[in-house]
């Protein structure tokens, strides 16, 4: 591909859809990249930046230089213009809104002002907003003089004399509806309203539940300051799912595209996390091991007692978490819930039980053996489903994110009653 | 809340948007949840029903009887009608279809003749078609007038006489435009078409690639026949999204409302799994059972070892699945995924074996054993990052899900080699 004439790749990029050159830039090797970008050269589309993957992206602004950059931003919307900028470094970001014109860079910098990963942060500022005291006909002359409006749009709000929001409605329905109706005949007033400072998580949420296709944001007076469309809540929702994913297998999110040293470093902290459990793991079994010299099948089997509590209790965990994050899990049906794995962890305990004792009595021929590894495996299965829904419901009340910390716990409390549990009994009941 | 009057449980449940209402049946007990269907009684929302899990969706539907069930279809749009009766069992479905209208029941069989999970399933009959030699003000005039067209709509699709779709006009966009206008003057044919076939996850994949708020639904024949709303993609992308977590856990999706019998069988057929494979590693263990009689310190550390494989290939291997659900990962930059986690593999495998060295040696003063143990770890944290890429990137290659059956495959691997590398190196050179 990239040993082909400039032209023939300058034509195939034209043909791209913005997000599909954004995928083309993220799949070559960089060398690859910064060759592509000099045949797009002034021909790069601005569109193009809110598709990328942030690390690629920093490296494409990087490329472009502050000046090339500030140029570009202005032609994006105000939602994809702050995205863009809030990821860069201090310096840069600086340089960048110095070079952009007066009004456009004080509502970038006002959006800037609301928290990071907030509605404020996240909604569009050009809004359709007319009095209720309208009627259609006047709302579709005003629309179509006025070139201050976003080039598409789904609502229509309504709003009373001190700008706040009193409903919204479809555009469709403004079409189809007679020129003399007043608005506020048409409207839907029943309406979700979402405040700025509301986190990004629980404006996915609303969207979801009531599914929105846009929604307006209003300041603490109540004033309409912004719109949410869904396309954005879309990339959240993509964004907080992956999330959980990434965090409970112990990586933090854009990793794909980041360098080896930046994720050499960020696994690495967790794996000296999952180093130190794992120890702790170990001082319990050389508690035992003078049980262990005396008899060595104790060794050969103690994984299985530690493996089946981690599994089980991960099974647990990750219906707890998702449940969370989803809100179908509350304080109002947490007791439920846990009641229900404990039953659980209770059934599958027993059933375990019998297949490793009976499985232990076959290979090592000892009874008393078999009945230590069964006793152990309800003990440790038991524990596990108590953990497994127990550590999220305390980490979520404590407010800390239970997709990171959790499974850390868990592992831990799993190894620890598993081996003592197990090497525990051995030396009671086989010495 | 329950022992209050009916009445008042009936304002409550009538203020509430049906999103809530459902949220509110999940929540409560069964025998809660029936008694509040008693109260609701006649005036249940059919609106409720999409928004229901699908478990306590069963339960409601049983209780309102095939006949109830069917008054209240005909009220939903044909996409939620579609998504409710697909779920049930052969015979209720029967029962509901043969009670519907004959135009209606001609809607819904049609869509469910298509593939599960398909485009053709997503997708909304009711569309917004208009030819290509309309005028703006022939659209308007148009959809005055029709009443068979969906409530409210975002995009209107222009047609050519064989009914192929050539383009489209948000619904803003006609407002906004002068009545004499041609629409394929207005129109914007850069359109993404979605195939009947076309898997759920590739549509949501498009919708968000693309950032698209509906597509229309085409035949094999190009003719236009439905069309997908981004409120259903953002369904199909909770779910995916969720699906990849539970799967990776070792769940089945809907775990949370089963029963306790339905989810205890289903865990047990992945706990199942986890034993024969938990089996195999206790079987290396027992090969070196001679070497472990000789050096107990063997059995207390040989866990730290599989654990940090475990958990570095679980890394590598979350990265993997997520970038092959969301597309970032494929052939062309598979070489260049694999070669970072196998570099990444080989310096936090050094950190560690470093490390753990050095505890090892500090713990039982033995330098051949801090050795054994630190060339052990490097051997299978490499091991780990090949696997964590090799296994996700190969099951994909023969269209196994990577989410379900790589977890599996890999901690047998970090298992079996952390304690054969472990265990036999030991034999070699500490006896």
């Amino acid at each position: 591909l990239e040993e082909s004439r400039d032209s023939d790749v300058e034509d195939l990029v034209e043909g791209l859809h913005e997000a599909d050159t954004a995928d083309l830039l993220e799949i070559l090797g960089r060398d690859e990249r910064y060759r592509l970008m000099e045949v797009i050269g002034a021909g790069f589309d601005p569109e193009i930046l809110p598709y990328l993957d942030e690390t690629i992206r920093e490296e494409i602004v990087e490329w472009l230089g502050p000046k090339g950059i500030a140029k570009l931003v202005q032609e994006l919307d105000s939602d994809d213009a702050v995205e863009l900028v809030q990821d860069l470094d201090e310096d840069l970001r600086m340089h960048i809104l110095a070079a952009l014109p007066q009004a456009y860079r004080r509502v970038i910098e006002e959006s800037l002002s609301y928290p990071e990963d907030s509605a404020g942060r996240l909604m569009q500022r050009e809004i359709v907003a007319v009095p209720s005291v309208w009627t259609i006909g006047e709302t579709i002359d005003y629309m179509r003089v006025s070139d201050n409006l976003p080039d598409d749009f789904y609502d229509i709000f309504v709003v009373d004399p001190r700008h706040h929001p009193v409903g919204f409605i479809p555009a469709s329905r403004v079409m189809r509806a007679r020129r003399h109706v007043r608005l506020d005949e048409v409207m839907d007033d029943d309406m979700r309203i979402i405040p700025l400072e509301l986190d990004q998580e629980d404006v996915a949420h609303m969207f979801r539940q009531y599914g929105l296709i846009s929604a307006p944001v209003v300041e603490a007076s109540g004033r309409l300051v912004g719109v949410i469309t869904v396309d954005d809540v879309v990339d959240v929702i993509d964004e907080e799912a992956g999330d959980d994913l990434m965090k409970m297998g112990g990586v933090s999110e854009p990793d794909l595209y980041e360098d080896v040293t930046d994720t050499t470093k960020a696994r690495f902290t967790w794996l000296g996390v999952n180093l130190l459990t794992a120890v702790l793991a170990s001082i319990v079994i050389s508690l035992f091991d003078a049980t262990i010299e005396k008899v060595v099948a104790l060794a050969v089997l103690m994984p299985i007692v530690a493996s089946m509590g981690g599994n089980a209790g991960t099974q647990t965990l990750t219906v707890a978490v998702r449940s969370l994050a989803m809100k179908d899990l509350s304080e109002a049906n947490a007791a439920r819930f846990v009641g229900k794995e404990l039953i659980i962890g209770i059934i599958n305990g027993f059933l375990f039980a019998i297949l490793t004792g009976v499985v232990t009595w076959l290979w090592f021929d000892q009874a008393a053996l078999a009945l230590v590894i069964g006793a152990a495996m309800v003990i440790n299965m038991v524990v596990a489903g108590l953990c497994g829904t127990l550590i999220p419901l305390g980490l979520e009340k404590f407010e800390i994110d239970p997709a990171v910390a959790s499974s850390v716990f868990l592992t831990t409390v799993t190894d620890v009653i598993g081996f003592f549990a197990f090497l525990g009994l051995a030396a009671i009941f086989l010495l």
